[in-house]
């Protein structure tokens, strides 16, 4: 089968033969790539910004956003069964850690992340773990839905961490309403009656966010601090939900963010540089975020069968995966880019 | 009578005569102090840290930690009587907005903080609101618990706030053992079973806080990390407070602290600057911290009453001011300063 | 003026002339009434439930949900001022015990509750507490919501509490889609993305109930346990939201409850009866619920503003009071009915 | 082997040979039992309290209280090996449905309850799943702790859940010091700042009690209710934690328990009977509490191995099994009866 794999950090990937993968513990599940999501972060693995984080031998296969149909189960695989529609949770946890029986299972102490540290789902076959695997009704169509896996679960997942300060009255500004911006949109509209104020540099993203029903759609042109803080009426807002985390971002989103209000990391490639009185003065909070779990994930495919959760995708064939990638870097794709097989 | 006035920043503070305050609103209270706490904040005041934070016109009375005796009520005042013991919480709140409808006093809309932004209490009569005054029992010595009002509240508040990380099992990494560290050490005791490590500059101060009953006393001496990996075999801690928030305090910080963990910012002076990859690959949180609310310092008199917080004190008479400033300048000050009038 | 005065238990008030009231304390403030809720509570407080609970003397003036325009303030109120539109929160509260101060004002230890144990809103003048006050945008007619200061707040406290268990996926059970429970489903569909099953016994409340998007109406005949089981898979609802309280209808919301589910208690009346075993074998949980804070009716009267509320109301005349307790009385009331001076 | 198997309810259970379990499935772990704890479970489920809710075929093996070391694992167990020092989590999960997934065991849809609707491990051998073994430090002695598996787990359990409600100057009241009342307390003060009051009829119990500090131990002598009125100046308690859950009990506790308060039901075999306004106008919660979590196993055993929970034991031979039963009938066993093998 073909795979998408990284020789060399800071070089394009190759599309080349592999051998399939096979079942070797009885756990594990062969699933049948429908589609792949191509994300930034795998821009930032080719960078290399994962080298040491992940520790993984080159060559190796990318895509950790996948979705399919159940090829081939382990002899202890109970939970799903051949032929099953399914997307795949990108983080294999050990389900006895810690971490794992408290349901994080992102801070997992035996974990492994297909596409990131493990050979991922750019091919036909991806190998994983039935604990990654969340059965679909066979309506769905993975490619429809493979981003989010990963670009939407970390969405979703911020998102939900701040529903308890989103009352009615409040205001969350979203930077980035791109990839994983378009979809905490919509959880937002979801899980909050929150009014929205969506900052972005580009006026398509802006666009295509007011058709979710934002209340403000600002565009990054300079002046987006003040913009927003006329909007706040100078109170500015209880909540920032940083999808971008890098450039200029972080700054902004930090001077639009109310006393005493969070503010959530979830893009980046930036830094957060700030004064510790800044911090304390106002009794502000930061926030990270990583992906979130399996239940999340079941939440927010729940969403998205109650019609709560609109994706926009452009698909590519795998072997316009190269293709894909240089749009990616140009800024030239509409909505998330899904290989298909 | 006589106070302790700052007349320009970057100069020490004056000495000098004023007029006694007046009632002039029905919720007013007149406080004879009995104890006024002397603390970093104030160097900091007088470094001109808060000039336009606090926008206070010159000369005016420090003293933002204070407890006495009631000296005198508006008409509007029942919740205390002349005569009563007891300490002031640190900032005059309305009452009437949201965060004061919430409880939560350090946001209100329309506050005053004395000593910062109003007279403060390094004199024998502060005005402050009703709505400050905490009434003791009376067997409560003003000059011994006047430090509770804003250090000690501080400190409470943050471990308040770390209470539902910190379960069995849990460690957590104290920097700095001075005068909010050892209170907190002692509301760490009180409030969780969480393991306790200790860092501080001083053999002094580690000498303090292990009679308090800390399980890890651990000397900054350039290898506070490597020896905090050790003894959570690498793991690090759920939990960071930060009393100090400058120097290398902040990175030290960050390298102890666990995935998924929280660092509670209370120092002040240096700056948070770290990448946002670092704080999304391991999901990380940084809490800010600011005083206290009224309750909390209900709750922390509670715990003084029942025994469970020591305050180590060195009490100067108010003529002494400005040679307790110089002490506090130059690190000779054994646990917290009080001016006593 | 005149008021609607109850001068017996168990014997209808009385429309009489009273003295207007007076500005006696530093924080009252007497409202202009523009419209007073009557409710099942009203005709509780007739047969004599609360005479213990409130202590009241007879005769005294009936209405506890009210909203009007701001007629007169006393010297310290700087809150509101003459002629603003508001609504009245239930409670007086004294803003200094503990509850106040964590912004729990029902439990305020020095309360007093207009309409229950003082004079309440019937009539033309209304006194109460400037910490009572919401400030509305003059556009708000009071007969239109006044029905929110106690129905509508019971309802969105109720509601709110559940928020957490209500992710999505999850179903919630409303028992009684009539004056509270017609509210607290919009409240639902505003603050939550669970799906909602309406239980009732009148089909007229089920279909107005449907117009507010619930999933799922069923008429209580008999079988509705049964039919919530069908409608769950045998799985229950998460949360049960009981506006009724009494009658069969606390042990159909109990057989509808899943196991670690969270019964929300309500309406009143009847009698919680449940052994033990069963409390603890399924791990469920019964939470009362009692009126609002301030600062959640601030929210809905935001929700309300934002277009999310909608109230079914009929409006009589004062004149007409006994006339609408007797509507109320014998189930011939469409929506709230609400009394104008 | 020998083992203590229920043939007909409300008949004494049978000392009799049964095969040793053998592995069937490539999760099982059999351990050798070190002790088997016997508690009043054992007693309802002899009286058949269970029997629709076990729905288990009798004759069975009693024993859901287990510690030991592990004897034989399956194929794909790797978290414990042969000859680990081991504590059994009382149920079996699947590790696979949503509760498992949220860290919620007890709530599993796939679940066993070996002692209850499985063989359990009164008896040399006890088969179980690798997710119910808690690895344990090999100085733990089995016969010492094995009470803690449920016993302790379940008054841990609740005990944390109130640890919110539980801030300095609260008090909680226990009702009942016995098998679990004594680790309840014990965590209480582990956990918390609150003051405690133990009400028992037992004045042994209540010394024992006061052997770990409470505040105060009220002796159910008809007069409790009004004691702790005294006690708590007529404010009654901010928690009841009632590990009775029969008799005049749950009337006291309700009668103890102060506005907004929560009740945490753990003891059964009673009934909780309130009128619906008595819920609504104090807005009091019923809290249900089902065993507790692994991970709550893993803190309450660490909890043990720092020296804050003793445990108060009589052990007894397997072949006494029917002199401990008896015993535990007649309310003659001192602290909590141990069958080892």
């Amino acid at each position: 089968m073909k795979a998408v794999r990284l020789h060399r950090y800071n070089e394009h990937p190759v599309i080349e033969e592999v051998a399939e993968p096979k079942i070797t513990s009885p756990h594990d599940v062969i699933v049948r790539v429908g589609g792949a999501g191509l994300c930034r972060t795998d821009l930032h693995i080719i960078e290399g910004q994962f080298r040491e984080k992940s520790g993984v031998t080159l060559p190796y296969t990318l895509g950790h956003e996948n979705a399919g149909w159940v090829h081939e189960v382990g002899s202890a695989v109970s939970n799903v069964a051949v032929g099953d529609t399914v997307i795949v949770h990108p983080q294999i946890s050990c389900g006895f850690c810690r971490a794992c029986r408290a349901g994080d299972d992102m801070h997992c102490a035996n974990a492994g992340f297909p596409g990131m540290d493990l050979d991922g789902g750019m091919t036909d076959l991806l190998k994983t773990d039935a604990r990654t695997i969340v059965k679909l009704d066979p309506g769905f169509a993975p490619e429809d839905i493979a981003a989010l896996a990963d670009a939407g679960l970390t969405a979703y997942y911020a998102i939900k961490k701040a529903v308890c300060l989103l009352y009615p009255g409040t205001k969350a500004v979203v930077i980035g309403a791109g990839g994983l911006g378009h979809i905490g949109i919509q959880c937002l509209k979801a899980l909050t009656p929150a009014e929205i104020i969506v900052v972005d540099r580009s006026r398509e993203a802006l666009e295509l966010a007011q058709t979710f029903g934002v209340d403000y759609a600002v565009l990054a042109d300079g002046k987006q601090v003040e913009t927003v803080k006329e909007i706040t009426n100078g109170r500015n807002a209880e909540a920032i939900i940083d999808f971008v985390g890098e450039g200029s971002a972080v700054d902004d989103g930090i001077a639009m963010l109310q006393r005493a209000g969070s503010y959530y990391v979830i893009g980046y490639g930036g830094k957060l540089s700030i004064p510790t009185i800044d911090i304390i003065s106002t009794e502000i909070n930061f926030i990270g975020n990583l992906v979130g779990t399996y239940n999340d994930l079941v939440e927010l495919m729940t969403l998205t069968a109650q019609g709560k959760i609109a994706l926009h995708t452009t698909v590519y064939p795998l072997d316009a995966a190269l293709e894909a990638i240089q749009a990616l870097e140009t800024g030239n794709i509409r909505g998330r880019a899904i290989l298909v097989p």
